[in-house]
């Protein structure tokens, strides 16, 4: 027999609308909306909404839990990863698994089910980074499109890790443009910035802000604008992950206005932080080196109106945590050593609101940018990303009136540090359903590893 | 006691989502949304819309109902056209009250009451012409507002008539960034425009075609940018109506690439027709004369682009019919006397859904560029647009696989001539719901005059 | 019987060679240049430019001597302004006949060259203001055209003076196209710009600071934006005159990039003034009230780059003193009272120069826009603006290591302030030539009032 | 004792002036320009250019004789190709030396001094091909720059053959922001093309005009745009070669407008010739196989109006001739085999001079494009590229009413077919001087090899 869970008195907003409703769930999926009282529904719990927006949980296009990277791991497992997640009201996390050279696609997903199977708190699916374009691995991406892997992470940086040249970036669109798969670009000039590191450490700029200086706005741009045209030529789409510079967003506008399918991610850091944080004393400003890196203060203004346009369409997190003590120290001395990744995955969408707060984006835009688009882009709507009939019932009651006060000290990721330390927001997450089930019940959490989910996906939703 | 209606079986389609879903209506509402068969509601009426989509009624934004133009009347009354809409899927207009030169806004409104109230087959509202500006008309702005009047157009044609000057266009467009006002603008240089049809009549250039050469798309485009300017000096949003020039697509591409709230709107006749239809042998080309004119065929693949990249918003007809024997003739030999105008409230939903079936938009897109984002752009959603608990039951029970022959011997509209006679579309309407009424029953008008009512507005619900 | 002067020992710098020659002038033209020592010229005057630059006369093509405006007069005669040009190494200028509103060209005309007749130091011509637009005027502009008045300034402000509709100015430009004559544009958007005047002083902001706020930047590029389509609907060319706000050069770059004859002018004060000095204290900042008025000390580095990559042609001085006491002193009170204009016409030349040596330009470009390329635009080469045989002997010998400190108290202007008072600038005019005759002599003024006379111009030289 | 020639009676046109003047040459200089008969020189020599142009020798600044490619050589001999450009009123060409992998640019500078030393009937100079960036090959660079041999090409195609990654690239690039050097690239992303190449090939589609297809315009301008912004990073100026699709423009004329200094050549094949050439029957199309390749005719028009705007600088022929038979043939069954290259260096003025006649471009900017910007662009003005005092005595008597055929049958170049075979032009090279010796003397060829003289350059005297 079916469990059935009422949510009474909220206001209901997605992407597209804010009503005041209640919300049927019967088992995992939501049943039915009403206009407030108009049903008598019975049911076995129900939750009462009053003041507070009833919101699908989030959809992390980007994460790395575990991820190996310079001779280290990403600290998040997929356990306490998909768990502060859950904290921060994001219900779907897509993370990344990946394929060595030499290595096929099918090993390196296998592994990433191995890590994520049985540990995760909430829904997850994989992304697949291919780092090693060949015949054999272009047939492999129908076949993981079929398993619903439906996109494919290349790399424009990283040579002898990630990298792929232009040829084999070429061939894997021309595969993506048959196949329905989207190509997601780390849209950074690797082989120039390389150039630019060694010559950086060779005068003896060591210090995390070089990070920043060596991988210029210009180089992210210019990647952005090839893997456009390459795409252009291949007639597929492309997504641009972790967009960062302001020079970047304007080649996207510029392939949006001649009607491209061409589509850009940002992150949360990008948004809040600059290269004022990269240059904290001491070594403190290991703690925000990513890549793409962090700008000066002022690309944050075009990032903003990116989103408003439509010309950046997802917010993910990246979330890449590397402890500061014994990770990020790796790269004392050497700017280039330190572990490229930050966490976040708990704290996207109460930045987020708190940008609505602040007036720089619409609730119903806070929605799109954080369930709807990810989940369009991902191929995971409407069963993820909104409240609709036939939806799964992953939905957050969000009190958007509560104070809080971002901290390592309070939050859930296994990591030693926040990048948001003291920062105070407006809006906390209050209790979290992953199909229908309470895994954050009123602050508490309520869920368990392995309740989450592989969630195959089907193909781009997102295209003109 | 309330009267209960059920839609069965159908696609449910709004903006945001396609899902097969039941509808509850309870009297003039749309009381809940269920997964099919999920819920076992008791119903006065039940409609089965298997193999049928059930979509938002039409919002025609840009209706000239019994319009007084050049010595003769829009051929449509409140009536008819209403009747007519109806027929073609649309269950609200906006017409445009036409303040006179030296009247009130007040005066202009009333009468544009009174020819509508007790005669509409559909819910209505009203925009309001201003033609002349001045102290007492800008304080008359924000009276309309809380009346649900919330939009003003001018006009940068029509010297003597409709006319603003940049100074008068200027202090509405500040009014409007006080009192929440949107200004829809009619930008073409009507200045330098009637210089060119002055000197084309002195060189015997009579033929409705030459109406189409005197009216360049290069003196639209700088109007809408000179729209733009003005709107951004004012810190105004702006709403440019019947946009038909790649060129003043491109103009506003620009500025919402800025991050501006400018926004425009285009018709049927602009990605259907062309100068083509304009250059048609003997007078024929004046069924086809209307201001912005029709463009070279090459135009319209930049007006599907501005549709999908949402640089173009919004769908509308600027129906203003003419009837060809008496009205149309009177411009025979002297293009500039010809009344401009084309009738289209009947054909708009089925031709935008034929462009579905053409590839040139997605499903989604056109329920929003016909009733979502006019409803939202002029305060009507979600009363009006969508199909959510709470929303008025304006609902369109659609046959996406019926064929039809567009033409004057069988559409509903009082006007002699279609300007698409002849042409066959697939796609077409079954079944309307006005508020829960039935208008059309199985392609049978079932409504009434009268039946539809003044609808005020909020203000835009579409800015950044 | 001939007299001969020869010029041994410079370096003789012209818009597109530098090279040390000699340079032998007989009666008032060039009639050889020679590598330098290979001719043994006879001479009746021999002129050692050893360390100097022998450089073409400056061609200031925006003068208004003795104009009227706002109930005074400009205080330099034509005696007096061009004295003081050929102090500051100017040997022509282009000064504005007004036609005033029920007027003909020809009354205007006659009226200028009564002024100028007998007074003048160095040679002078005329561009006609056209202020009333009729089929009289039409005609009137290919007769003068004929009499080598070949361009024609129109004004998009000042509506009630010099104001022209679009219709007027599309009329214009139209038999322009057709007679080869050349419209010069005052690009504000006059119209919006009075609403915002009017407001400012109802506000009680009077100061000469308000004079800035309300000619805004947009409405200097909207109107820029709107003469260029205009000019490309008549298939003219256009001179945009004293463009100084970034986004107005935008514009012309835009306009340029397409193909169009377009052209820009800006003016020493927008490159070396700004705002600022408008916001100096007490009624200082009225020294520096004209129109364009200055713009904030940003948009300095648009416009050197606009003379850069040649968006902007020309730079000319639109001298126009009034004296603050008595004369600027009228806008106490009131900014819009303020006479519009600065003088300058002494300081050109000299503050070009200063840029070469603060790197802004090179030293040819320096001649290019200073001497070359207004000479072209107008029609005046090569007898003017170039060192070349066969053009009239206008030539400056400029010491490029003297400093000087520009001020009211050594200028030869005819007004009681400098706007560059207390500027420290490096190079200095040591001897200047007029047709082969000196004006200055190492420093002392040997010219007289008639010797220079009237110079009819051909039509624009710098079509593509 | 030193020899003198006047030339009397001619026009000389330079980039700047179009004067009727008389110029006296002694020994290899000019040494005066003189208005007509204003002198009374006496000569050795005195040549009556009566009704004739008197210009400046064409300077073609992209020439490879006896160039090594694809295991053949480019048929003409620097004593052969030469001829034929002093035949074509050429007398500078600057040349590639080329260095091979994995040797020093030394040798191959050393090798292409030994090619062309005695036997040049005009003056020569060098760029270098640099294939192999390295720490000793940037500080030959240096020592290049030394020896007048002050620019460097790179290129983007051709992986393992000339190649340079982007980390290369920018090593040279920086290194030329140091010592002045200009790098010169031949922009196309050769990685993607050569997938696009092998992907043809396999589909069967080996004829020449599959070379046209698979060389996508979009990616030269993919190629142009990251060159750009390399040399943007580097702080260094840019010369793309051989610009032939209207999307690279594009690039050029952006980042032009951003005020960088980056300069683009095109040559006589994009202008005159197109896909069709490619297309002709047979194996017709191979005469026409280059890199890049012709474009579709669509974009000659993009090209003519950059070089009218000045996005584009220089015309240049890339002179590389093959033989159809025997060499050309290489590539039947297998497009690419086929050489890359056309011959050309003869025909550049003749057919800019028609560009004349057809009004594409001005006399002025005729003289321009081919002799005085590449001379300025490559260090040799105004030595080379004018008539002034004091610069070599490199004239051409043209005769611009002349009609002549091109034709292999009467072309002086070494390849058995012409690229312009039958086309009709009006103009023709009638005598031609090199450093004041007459090299064609009223169309009998009286020069000798070993006349001209390898010519040591400055550096970039073109930058902003």
């Amino acid at each position: 027999m079916s469990s059935r869970t009422v949510i009474r008195g909220g206001l209901v907003i997605t992407a597209s609308d804010e009503i005041h409703a209640d919300v049927l769930i019967e088992d995992a999926r939501i049943a039915a909306l009403a206009a407030p009282g108009s049903q008598s529904w019975s049911a076995d719990r129900t939750i009462d909404a009053t003041g507070r927006y009833v919101i699908p949980g989030g959809v992390d296009a980007h994460t790395h839990m575990e991820l190996p990277f310079g001779g280290t791991h990403a600290s998040d497992t997929f356990e306490t990863g998909t768990r502060a997640a859950a904290w921060g009201g994001t219900t779907t996390i897509v993370d990344f698994a990946v394929q060595s050279v030499g290595h096929t696609l099918r090993e390196g997903l296998d592994a990433w089910h191995a890590k994520a199977e049985g540990n995760c708190a909430v829904d997850y699916a994989f992304h697949m980074i291919v780092s090693d374009v060949n015949e054999e691995t272009l047939k492999e991406m129908d076949l993981l499109i079929e398993e619903g892997v439906t996109s494919f992470k290349q790399f424009m940086a990283y040579p002898g890790v990630f990298y792929s040249d232009d040829g084999q970036i070429l061939r894997a669109m021309q595969r993506a443009a048959g196949n329905g798969g989207l190509i997601m670009m780390h849209a950074e000039n690797g082989i120039a910035i390389d150039v630019l590191v060694e010559q950086a450490l060779a005068r003896g700029e060591t210090d995390p802000r070089h990070h920043g200086e060596v991988r210029k706005a210009l180089l992210e741009a210019e990647a952005t604008h090839r893997a456009i045209r390459l795409a252009q030529v291949a007639g597929a789409p492309l997504y641009v992950v972790h967009v960062s510079a302001a020079e970047a967003v304007a080649e996207l506008a510029r392939a949006r206005d001649e009607g491209l399918n061409v589509f850009g991610e940002t992150c949360p850091q990008y948004l809040f932080l600059s290269t004022d944080n990269l240059a904290e004393p001491g070594f403190e400003g290991a703690k925000y080196v990513c890549s793409t890196p962090l700008r000066p203060r002022e690309h944050q203004a075009r990032l903003w109106r990116g989103l408003r346009t439509n010309d950046l369409q997802v917010v993910s997190t990246d979330h890449c945590p590397f402890c500061f003590t014994g990770q990020k120290e790796l790269g004392r001395g050497d700017f280039s050593k330190i572990p490229n990744g930050l966490p976040g995955v708990e704290n996207r969408m109460d930045l987020l609101h708190q940008a609505v707060v602040d007036g720089h984006i619409s609730r119903r835009r806070w929605i799109e940018i954080a369930c709807a688009a990810p989940a369009r882009m991902f191929g995971l709507y409407p069963k993820k990303g909104t409240i609709t009939p036939g939806a799964d019932a992953d939905i957050v009651i969000y009190d958007p009136h509560a104070e809080q006060v971002m901290s390592a000290a309070t939050h859930h990721m296994n990591v030693d540090y926040s990048a948001y330390e003291g920062k105070r927001v407006t809006g906390r997450v209050e209790t979290v359903l992953s199909r229908g089930e309470p895994v954050i019940d009123q602050r508490e959490y309520t869920g368990r590893a392995g309740h989450g989910v592989f969630t195959p996906r089907s193909t781009c939703q997102y295209l003109n």
